[in-house]
């Protein structure tokens, strides 16, 4: 998979290509990332020594708790950890030697080839918002709906920066907690052809969402064809339906991101090193976990950190400790050899303005440059994630393009250095109508397809429109130009036979 | 000078210190900031090597032009430089040996000695938008005023974050072109005691600045009381009349900010590259003049570059490619050991709304990273540049205190590490009421004084305000509170006169 811009169809000649060429027209889509600059490193050696030495001091002396899972304990006791009662305490070195055989990078594959994604390494794979309740667009705030859910899908499937289709975009608080889970993936599976997570809310749904996989894929055969969020309920709390669905997905080597989930000052200390170092003690859990389940199967060191505003107990984005947080954790999980998760569209705004705007980009930015793999969250996210909002969804989609050409990295070739150029152009002139510049323009600056540059005149005969205005209007271009992408019929059927039968099982729950 | 907020008047015991108490009431402020974090270096070695051979290329075969300056072509004569009619060829090596004696840091002092700055090293003073010929504020745009002008200045000074009063806050358009100087001068001087800048667009107004400061100061006596700012008109000529007023300065030892104005692809290559190497050489050639007119002289690598949207021929902002250059640049200017101008509250939009935020967030986060010494235009800035934004200079300088907490670092002693909170909380508990938290949470966490993290009912029922709402309120709050500093008023009695001398002695101009 290369990195850049392609057009559908215009790679390769395989099935694949044709199936993309023939069902889903004129869209563009971007690779992945794979970053061809350096990490930013704030933390020193003897910082990183410091983590790593209390991180084991946590895990021997305080140790973490596996409530109301008896499986976990006797795994964790015959791997040699101290078991009382529901907590677990392990030995120096126990947890950060097991996690060794979680692999640095995996390939989690798309129903589209085109689409599969290498997360690790030096990639970087943006996936939008995850798990807010509620949606708001121009016409203001409200529940979310399937109906919304699938807006964002289809969305999600016309944003080319975006490599993934997430998760629980929304979630469909008209559809049945038991069974949304079914409505949801099979929006992921027919209305794109990018990768999905599944479902974790239930040990139960995490299988539905395998053996649903296993319809789509005609046979899994231990492909990676998901990530999923686990989160940990900090502090060092692994919750057993948590740890069942990783359980799940762990046996099926299927990927599960190991994230605690933390609001700084409340689930960990108020101080940045005394998080990393409780977040790296449970990501290490939560791996070694993992390895015990399977040893070799997918997992991401996942890092979701918000700091409190200590006057209204309200968790804050975009501020400095959060980068911090993101940076320094970036180097824990490089130490590790794990795949990173982090940073996000991350704003504690209510509307999509200049706040939900600074807070968004100060979280994009560091997420970039503190070496993220997998970027959950990468657009859509408002009001501390409480709204998935429409209009930010396309404008944070936009912005993902400045980080694609940023980690491009600089190019310092014969053509780069445009020494012809300037002894062509020479003082006082003028370079757009040098050769060098012809030659270079189409390729040389990354473009917005939303933001406004138009003269003041333009733009106020249109009706000094600000960047919400603009979205709404591309909202409705992208849902306008929506083409569905090509499944087989047979799947397809299959599919929702799976989804009635299963359905049909169960009475519908509200809780 | 320490880092961090100290309220006026805590600091020291001397007389300033105590003129400050008796004047400036309740106002805390920022010192600037000095880096405990390392520079994001993207260019590696080879890259750096190539732009610097690069550089001495085009100074020894193209060369630069010095119009209609023949006291400049005869120094560079002297100097060893091929003098060809108004273009001067310099032989490899002749500019960088020239910027040897530029200082790597140097104090400009303010007639409050606690509002100094330090420009150079690990430091970052920032500085309010510069230029602007319209403002815009909940009313709508116009040109700008005097009146503008000094509510502007007043702002400023009343900006926690904000280390320095600027310059050309915004044009004040209806007072005469001759004479504006001396009334934005006169703001600068009367209504803040933050350091400021000169007049640059005739060396005369120069002059009239340096006798200005030496009234102020009670004699400059060769300390360096502004930081003036010197476009060079890329590609690679410098105008008499920059030149003029950069001579001025030099002679006097006063600083001037070197900096090519670039619109990459109009004035400079479209590649990254490209343009590091004729900003390089640029930069250089100024410098070095600079030392020809007064060796040890005072001055900074600057670099004014963004892109252009190829399609409309406007600037664009906040990009990928101005962050390229903004850390490129840094590290050729670390390398030559001068101070380093760059990035700003840059944005293209029309309004003080996301796309605005978005690309003032980037540009922002890459100077930071970027190891940038003096950043012009840190507030206020809108529309590239036309207009200064009364809602956008009170949100930028909010989030000015993001880069400072950033800077901090991260501590790494017994009392962030917070072992003992971790033992005392263990898993499932809650930080919040810890002794820890209790002793730390009021330095913990960068606090905002203008985004809203109210719940929403609360912020619903106040009437569903965005950011520019906010910081309309915020704007009249701040005026509100507004306390002039005190002035000798021997000395304003001093600078009226000589304003009203030199006023007087000259017919109105509005060209």
């Amino acid at each position: 998979m290369e990195d850049g811009v392609a057009t559908r169809g215009r790679r390769g000649g395989g099935g694949a290509a044709r199936r993309a060429e023939r069902t889903s027209g004129k869209i563009t889509q971007a690779g992945f990332i794979t970053r061809n600059i350096p990490d930013y490193e704030p933390l020193t050696e003897e910082a990183l020594e410091i983590i790593e030495a209390n991180a084991e001091v946590i895990l021997e002396e305080v140790g973490v708790c596996f409530p109301e899972n008896e499986a976990a304990l006797a795994l964790w006791r015959e791997a040699g950890a101290d078991v009382d009662g529901d907590r677990v305490r392990l030995p120096r070195g126990l947890a950060r030697n097991l996690c060794k055989t979680a692999p640095s990078q995996f390939t989690q594959i798309a129903r589209n080839p085109e689409r599969n994604v290498e997360i690790g390494g030096r990639n970087l794979v943006l996936a939008p918002v995850y798990g807010p309740p509620f949606v708001r667009d121009a016409g203001g705030r409200r529940y979310a709906t399937m109906a919304d859910f699938e807006k964002f899908v289809r969305l999600g499937h016309m944003s080319k920066w975006l490599h993934h289709s997430g998760g629980t975009v929304c979630e469909p608080t008209d559809v049945a907690v038991n069974k949304r889970h079914y409505d949801m993936l099979m929006a992921h599976m027919t209305l794109t052809d990018k990768p999905f997570m599944g479902s974790v809310t239930e040990p139960s749904r995490a299988r539905d969402s395998i053996e649903m996989c296993d319809i789509l894929f005609g046979g899994l055969n231990d492909r990676t064809a998901m990530v999923s969020l686990i989160n940990i309920n900090s502090p060092l709390t692994f919750d057993s339906i948590m740890m069942g669905a990783l359980e799940e997905y762990s046996r099926a080597n299927q990927a599960c991101i190991i994230s605690p989930f933390i609001v700084g000052g409340a689930m960990a200390p108020v101080s940045v090193i005394g998080t990393l170092t409780q977040v790296l003690a449970e990501v290490m859990v939560g791996v070694a976990y993992s390895q015990l389940i399977r040893k070799g199967a997918p997992v991401i060191f996942g890092a979701f950190v918000t700091s409190i505003d200590m006057n209204s107990g309200a968790p804050t984005f975009g501020t400095p400790e959060a980068a911090q947080i993101t940076y320094g954790a970036g180097q824990l999980a490089r130490r590790m050899g794990l795949p990173y998760r982090s940073a996000g569209s991350f704003n504690g705004s209510k509307l999509p303005d200049a706040q939900a705007a600074y807070e968004t980009a100060n979280s994009l930015n560091a997420g970039l440059l503190a070496g993220v793999n997998f970027m959950l969250h990468a657009c859509g996210w408002l009001e501390g994630g409480l709204v998935a909002d429409f209009e930010k969804f396309v404008m944070d989609a936009d912005q993902l393009g400045t980080l694609h050409k940023m980690a491009e990295g600089i190019a310092i070739d014969e053509n780069a250095q445009a020494m012809g150029a300037i002894h062509e152009v020479g003082p006082g002139g003028h370079y757009l109508g040098c050769a060098h510049t012809q030659a270079n323009f189409k390729q040389a600056f990354w473009k917005t397809d939303l933001f406004d540059y138009k003269p003041f005149e333009t733009w106020a005969d249109e009706g000094e429109r600000d960047t919400r205005a603009l979205a709404s209007v591309r909202i409705e271009k992208m849902l306008a130009n929506y083409e569905q992408p090509y499944l087989d019929p047979a799947v397809r059927e299959a599919l929702m036979d799976y989804v009635a039968r299963k359905k049909a099982s169960m009475p519908d729950a509200f809780m």
